[in-house]
């Protein structure tokens, strides 16, 4: 379901590293040749390139590329509507997390979701709901290693209210992942979040409690009683107060935990038809997915918008950005 | 700062298993040679045994234990005050406890403890605090493999209010373990927990927050910054009620994550000092800790009670399980 090509004669690491580092060198960079090499590596294939180059170079391949990202964001905030610096901006964004290991990138935009310019705690709900239980404990564990903090200290100490009572126990989950099911518990559980709805209670300890315990095959089988038992999906009924920010995030909650490939489909989307596209939101759900279900997301935005993804991106983007996010997404392929 | 001795030639994990085999056959085992091999193995030898054990006879060496362990409860409840029995009985759970991957063990006790007749939300909190980060994690996996389900989903499920407000979120963390510290965060800290304590708010979520997220040492920093600059211990301020049970239950945990080995020393203590001697507290101190630290424990109970820890086991225990118990604290070592 990985939408990324790799050619069928990969060069060795070190080959790909002495082009990288030409790519690198001299005023600006050579983006084509960065989106030629590294957008089409499996993510096994770039972190031998990292490690390489980091044996030649002593270099490490993530802080070229945050450099750049550095210098250019400051540039990019004196003059927000040049778009050839913002597109370097971008471009320099989606390769850096491109480039990352899985999990390193997961901690780092966790990391960034709980500081203040950046805050964000959809990011943080998509990281904690659609990673499998081992890739949110990678995602923890890289988090120690780079930030000497745990990611549920920084969350909790972050966030407030009913925002924090849901998103650290997301995550810090470890959910089983077995496909075995308990109907006894997911008809009792169904009712539970039936009754907490209709007394609008949507921060209740319980209703919690079962979104952030409960295994994705289980809590699918109390979804699917609720739905046919009390008449509606358990969004819809969510949906009281479509601007209740908290309300949002708990249907998108549902949603990534039972079908990911639907709220990933909506991110572009949204990001897609803002006055001025949110780059982020759409280079983190490529830079994310490219590797996990992007051909999913891509059939499901075809089907929900009536025009493909590739060619959704190709009218909002422009530059080395638009090449790099094509590439990932696997434009072009059969 | 492990007890348990091996000896300087161990044999071979085949030549343990055929005289372990021996020592299950027939009517009653032979409790002497099982102690003999098993209680002078690491925990690294001792999976070395399982393993062998179940491919020579195809049996698992745990389950060999159990029968004996299920058979023996049976009776035991018939027969209360029948010494041999129950000392049977002990002697198995001791020797099954210890026979189990310390990750498996800890899995096995965390079930047991939100089981009905064997709830507890001491051992929770216990293998929640006392582990390394690491150990936790490993717990978690194993209670997957084990029961099909998260402890967390099991420990939210069975235990209410301010119990599972507290150990839900101690069993799921993922604490940093290095040594940074932040004095500016040691002071805030410090200050919400005196602030909350004074308003006997002792289930705020701030309070729960700081002690379930924060690093260890990072703790230490703060409660050493409480005691200075509000001339208290803080588990001296949360004495105000010494008989609310989650007030000792807190007062534990504060325990556990900066002095383990204080914590560790009052449970047999206890288990000892009680009208009729608590068997499953000592065992499960002794069976968790051999391996761990109770070489401090031993010298704490020693300076706490003027009296080593062995002799008081031998004053309130007998036959095999007493022989099991001394074996495991290294009675007799220098």
């Amino acid at each position: 379901m990985a939408t990324v090509t790799i050619p069928p004669s990969v060069p060795s690491p070190a080959e790909d590293c002495e082009l990288l580092r030409k790519a690198f060198a001299g005023w600006g960079t050579n983006e084509d040749l960065i989106i030629q090499i590294l957008a089409h590596r499996n993510s096994a294939q770039r972190k031998l390139i990292r490690q390489t180059y980091a044996d030649i170079f002593k270099e490490d391949i993530l802080k070229e590329l945050d450099k750049e990202l550095s210098n250019d964001f400051e540039v990019s905030l004196a003059c927000t509507f040049c778009t050839s610096i913002m597109d370097l901006r971008y471009i320099d964004r989606v390769v850096l997390l491109w480039t990352m290991d899985p999990a390193e990138r997961d901690a780092f935009l966790a990391n960034e979701a709980t500081k203040r310019l950046s805050a964000s705690n959809w990011v943080l709900m998509e990281i904690a709901c659609t990673r499998s239980s081992h890739d949110l404990f990678m995602a923890r564990q890289a988090y120690h290693a780079r930030y000497k903090r745990s990611v549920e200290e920084d969350v909790s100490y972050h966030t407030t209210g009913d925002f924090r009572k849901l998103l650290v126990p997301l995550l810090s989950s470890f959910r089983y992942e077995g496909e075995e099911v308990n109907m006894t518990v997911a008809k009792s559980e169904a009712k539970i979040l039936h009754e907490k709805i209709l007394e609008k209670a949507y921060n209740h300890e319980e209703l919690i409690r079962i979104l952030t315990t409960r295994s994705k095959a289980q809590l699918n089988a109390t979804l699917n009683y609720y739905n046919n038992e009390f008449g509606n999906a358990i969004n819809k009924d969510l949906k009281a107060d479509p601007k209740d920010e908290y309300l949002t995030l708990l249907r998108a909650t549902v949603k990534c935990l039972t079908c990911p490939e639907k709220y990933y489909e909506k991110v572009p989307r949204s990001a897609i038809n803002k006055l001025g596209t949110d780059e982020w939101a759409l280079t983190r759900v490529v830079a994310t997915r490219a590797e996990v279900d992007m051909q999913r997301i891509k059939e499901e935005f075809q089907r929900r918008n009536s025009v493909p993804l590739d060619i959704a991106i190709s009218r909002d983007t422009s530059g080395d950005y638009k090449k790099m996010l094509l590439a990932l997404i696997g434009h072009g392929n059969n």
